[in-house]
């Protein structure tokens, strides 16, 4: 396997255990049962990867050809349902850390694996975007509300700036290595300085 | 046309015919028009059967490459549309056992079609459930409500279960009508008896 | 370039600026910000096409493959989002007559391009209408509510209208020029007149 097909799979399976663990916390949230908590584990996972390989012409997508995703993103939820005492006494700050760790993964892994299949280099920063957001955006559709990346403070955001960041890096001849790392820690810093300081995006008021 | 193929032909189409009344029903009891009834109709019908194809790899959907499909959803939401005074007289618990043999209908084909596509036995029977209770994720989507599927007692489960026993009962070397017929049957008793003796997972209560 | 593609092309191109500008409007509306914004002008333009493509088996779709979708959907929301207070003072008839300009062009672009990959007519109208009537949907989605061309008076039927038009045009061996335009005049002039006349499908009124 060629190094950025380990680091496309390596970022990809730790964001799908992050994010499952978030799906199952959501549903739990929710009031959902034991099945709601696997759907919506599985859902904001692999949703947002499952997204982009439809996108992007990869089909079967990633998590239908290889059994480790469902899998990981299954155990996952079911580990987070077993130990949900626990999960919740977990601080917010931490929480938003690994969210923000999540995005970041799904964002590069996104970008990088658009751009191995040929897609140009600014459709690949949307699909960086979409890989990160698309699962929040498939678990909000499922709980009937706006999805939080619309409403939110700088969330998309971060994930796009993330995915720009690793598409200029590679363009300027960076390592794939160096360039997921660069674009990763763009996303990382920018979403939890956002949070930390309350930056928000233009808005129009009244319309 | 191979035996396989001719289950799954049957089973998909007798699915499809069923859960198109089932769309046109929830569209008239939304007091939608008769257009909002046979879009229903589509979408409850084909929604499933789409997003597995899309899944596994097989473009265009049948649904798509072949007008029986949706000629058939859209006569049997208009049927269901000039029939509604009798649609309506229906006794819940009949029309509840139709929606369980549509289920079992639709996660047993599901499962087998994406084996046929190579695709492996345990993300098949995740086909298979998503075939089964995908119109009915995009029909709650569309009234923008929670989906019936991550609230209700054992639903998705009976339907993942019954892919289960079809799959492994293909690996046991039963035939495929046999193996058919035996997780159809799994499925359908167990949501039967889920809404008549009604059984629930168990669920996270205080978060 | 063959004329036929040329048709596509600039009704898909026309039909992208529009429902840019309709997503942002909506989105301002709703009080999104920037962000949400660029999300829905993306959404409104692109969703339908983009649908259409995955259904049909032309992967990657069109906005994915052609950096001059997403690029003019991008602008045509940041400048919608800038000349916020001209847009707010637009004329309501004026609106709609776009959205029925655009609802027009992407029926028949929808219908076409199906034709071209070799859907059958019947399923080509379909296609047609969905591309139409998708990005509304997906819209609607993003913002929890129910679809509006679900509730609404004559508009996915006019989209299907258009797509009849113009298949059936086709079949009957007129010029896919003028074939387009008779299935989008149709459209256009059945949408504005059921908005003026307040036209309505029948209903089921007491479920």
């Amino acid at each position: 396997m060629k190094k950025i097909e380990t680091i496309v799979l390596v970022a990809d399976l730790a964001g799908t255990a992050v994010f499952a663990a978030e799906g199952a916390i959501s549903a739990m949230q929710g009031g959902l049962d034991l099945l709601g908590v696997m759907v919506l584990s599985f859902a904001v996972a692999l949703g947002g990867g499952v997204i982009r390989d439809l996108l992007i012409g990869a089909t079967p997508p990633n998590a239908v050809r290889d059994w480790r995703y469902p899998a990981l993103a299954f155990l996952t939820g079911l580990l987070t349902f077993i130990l949900h005492s626990e999960a919740r006494t977990l601080p917010a700050p931490l929480l938003m850390a690994v969210d923000a760790a999540g995005l970041a993964l799904f964002a590069v892994a996104g970008a990088q694996k658009a751009m191995s299949y040929g897609i140009g280099p600014f459709i690949s920063t949307l699909m960086g975007t979409i890989t990160g957001v698309g699962g929040g955006v498939v678990r909000d559709i499922l709980l009937a509300r706006v999805p939080m990346v619309l409403v939110a403070d700088i969330y998309a955001s971060a994930a796009f700036a993330g995915a720009v960041v690793l598409v200029v890096s590679r363009r300027f001849g960076l390592s794939p290595m160096a360039a997921a790392l660069l674009g990763g820690a763009a996303c990382f810093i920018l979403r939890v300085a956002a949070v930390t300081y309350g930056w928000q995006l233009p808005k129009v008021t009244h319309w």
